[in-house]
């Protein structure tokens, strides 16, 4: 049914980025929940670059529960990315929401991003597929993870198998963390998908000081990577502030992840 | 935050449904999950026409878990319901998937409907609400109450007030049925909101034998209206047909909703 | 596996609750959360012995999440409660938390109330059974409907099938009411357990305003009774005053009940 | 209201366990989810204790679904263990349902296990805390972590504050594993707590080859220590054989914690 992304005697999927082989090399993908100003996103992008983050994400476009919450910067965030792109030949990943905006995104998004609540969108999924280039799928906050390897395959099945697995928390009782970040899934998916697997500990918990443990916990759970809100003034972040860790955080736990990746 | 949907100082929204307004009188939206063969459609819109149906339901575009499932007959199936339309002067409700596909349907659909999987695609509600007709807007099955009425005030936004909210089930851990129909939901918001509450217990159950008490069940929490998969055949239906009733039992779920409709 | 309580060739169980057998006619249990002090229990048992009421229930012992809240009255309630039926000739029933309680309820306890925190502990489960009263066994608020009639056949196994179970509302993510009260399992059971169900709108909404369509949405789903916490004065109960209706609304759901019960 | 467990200004609680100080060192429990036969558990207690296990578990007394699955060899399980302790000098856990089953463990049992379904039974946490020994808390299944420390809180308050916290998973949707194993719980608690917090990764995956992966990510999440359902030929365990992993994966295991636990 699914074969295109579950069947192992396929081989893993290979999907390269800038100069490092996924699942070779823990790849880290930082910046900020929403793209800010010119200026703060050159100030950030400098940091993450000086660090070695592999991808510089920020959301231009942001899915909000109310119409009347701040929506992203939208085009003129795409600009940001572009002209950051250029000065820092950093790659660049952003969040699509409508396949409309596909064309416009095109020139600079290397790697697109589905959020959660578009993961059952196959529409967007089909037609993100289509541009050929990596995806980052994020599992729907309510998704099983059979549900969630089901979408991707929507991605493989136009042709497309640079499809990388997220995982960002589900929904539960639990209420003392914005999500549950269930990494039973990603130790499952290393064992039993061909896709690469990352992890996102700032929504997957919500909560800034937790961010690091669960980082590292993500890797150790199998990931290939991290996905991590990072501002150089999380405080001043115009959107999910809460869960944004600093450069300094960042830091430490790349040189953790490095410590531990030999130990799994 | 989310006013349009919830100030009750300004009045409940008056949906008007062919000859009856919602809320005056029971509405009810029957139909295949899937649009069949135009001699199967005509056999049940002729059956539900009779009995008096208010809507006649059933998709043409289908999301499904799986890439390789069936996806409806797409625009196909819209021209059967167009045909249909015209011979049995039926009120069409049907989903709607892609943006893209508003303006196809724009003609033949009277009432569109949003699906469960969309309820966060955001984009998709404020153009389907351009469009001025009334909308269903069936509540993610993981979204709270309050992520529902924010998605119906997206529509409400861009000038539309035409929204039937329908509860159709919510994912829990209980197996026993394919969704847990919560009912508190349709209670909490006759009292608490501005627009007519409609069940679905087809989804909201998933199995045949519970949709007939479901449905009353649902009528007595104070729902305007019923949502109801039914067929002809139900056994022989091109989707759901473990969760679809026959005609026999729609007309006596017609009945004893009416029996009851005053004892609320 | 489950056979006693669900191999319907075994027939329905029956259970006489005073001069009523269930499920011929509706069966109402009501009282407050907490027994109150014996003056105001008094007032409490006369309004409901007028009403009809058939079981007064009340709380001596209550568990609690945290050790400093009231534990309820304890032997004082339960001298309370032998007052009570003495002065009225009304039914009893109360929760018992620990099996060395046991014995001391026996001459004032008619019907045992297993509570939700309780269902797993089989231990309590097959002391209360050996006593041969009838039983009212509580949903844990996150047992599958499986789990919930596992748990009744630990008393069918002990030689006592007075088991009544009671729908009181699940644990699931919305948080906009107190529990999901799920009205799928009262129809499911109906259908397919040998044991009668009652429906508890109190705790499976934990909103006053919602207790009476949902009480009448319980009823309409199949179930042959409701458990309701009432008090002459619920802001004053002490506990539970939020979900606690009053007399009047009691005395509307127990007539609208009536009118109903033969239209299901 | 949760001082004595949450009020990080009295200092974190110490636990000792045979020579080691909880925290300081990681702490490992491990054995069959039931007590074998005398033989059997020989082999098992030799093993373990060569490999450096701390504590030597197994079920005496098993909760099941059913009343007429295997509920463990009671009497006879502590009789069994009672022989192991002496003969290999190992610290013993075992866990107990019936406040009238504490008496006749004491003599046997150095660390009682408070299992997942009984975290409400507030009673038994109350009559095993008088003990004075080490309590095993496992987290209800389906309980917050406000619930779940509360539910210390009864122990800690009878005078006992030797209370370990075990995250076992939580219920969710997901079926892919039995349970979701909730790290984000741990790095919580341990930053939150006054409790030291163990791990048990074959509850929390209920699968075999997810054991490794994450008692690893929970060891990096800031657990204190594992419980691990250990067996010389998991397939023959009595019980939970499926989520049981053998002597040298948990051999692995303890070397891989040991070489991680610094870099936390």
């Amino acid at each position: 049914m699914i074969q295109k992304t579950m069947d192992l005697s396929l081989g893993k999927v290979k999907i390269q980025v800038g100069n490092k082989m996924i699942s070779e090399e823990p790849i880290f993908f930082a910046g900020p929940c929403s793209v800010e100003d010119i200026d703060t996103m050159r100030k950030i992008a400098k940091e993450l670059k000086e660090l070695g983050v592999d991808v510089l994400r920020g959301g231009a476009f942001k899915p909000r529960t109310s119409p009347y919450d701040f929506q992203g910067l939208k085009e003129e965030g795409l600009e940001i990315l572009k002209a950051i792109k250029q000065e820092f030949q950093m790659i660049i990943s952003t969040e699509i929401l409508d396949v409309r905006d596909l064309e416009k995104a095109k020139d600079v998004v290397d790697i697109i991003q589905i959020g959660s609540r578009n993961m059952y969108n196959y529409v967007l999924l089909e037609e993100a597929g289509k541009l050929g280039k990596p995806i980052i799928l994020k599992r729907g906050f309510s998704a099983t993870v059979n549900e969630w390897v089901s979408a991707a395959e929507y991605i493989l099945n136009v042709g497309n198998d640079q499809v990388i697995l997220c995982e960002r928390g589900i929904r539960t009782f639990e209420t003392t963390t914005r999500n549950t970040l269930d990494l039973n899934s990603v130790a499952y998916l290393k064992k039993n998908s061909r896709l690469p697997v990352i992890v996102d500990p700032s929504h997957g918990t919500g909560v800034r000081d937790l961010v690091k443990p669960m980082a590292l916990a993500g890797v150790m759970a199998g990931a290939d990577g991290l996905l991590i809100e990072t501002h150089i003034d999380p405080d001043k972040a115009s959107s999910d502030g809460h869960q944004t860790i600093d450069i300094k955080t960042l830091s430490e736990i790349m040189k953790n992840t490095n410590d531990i990746w030999g130990l799994r």
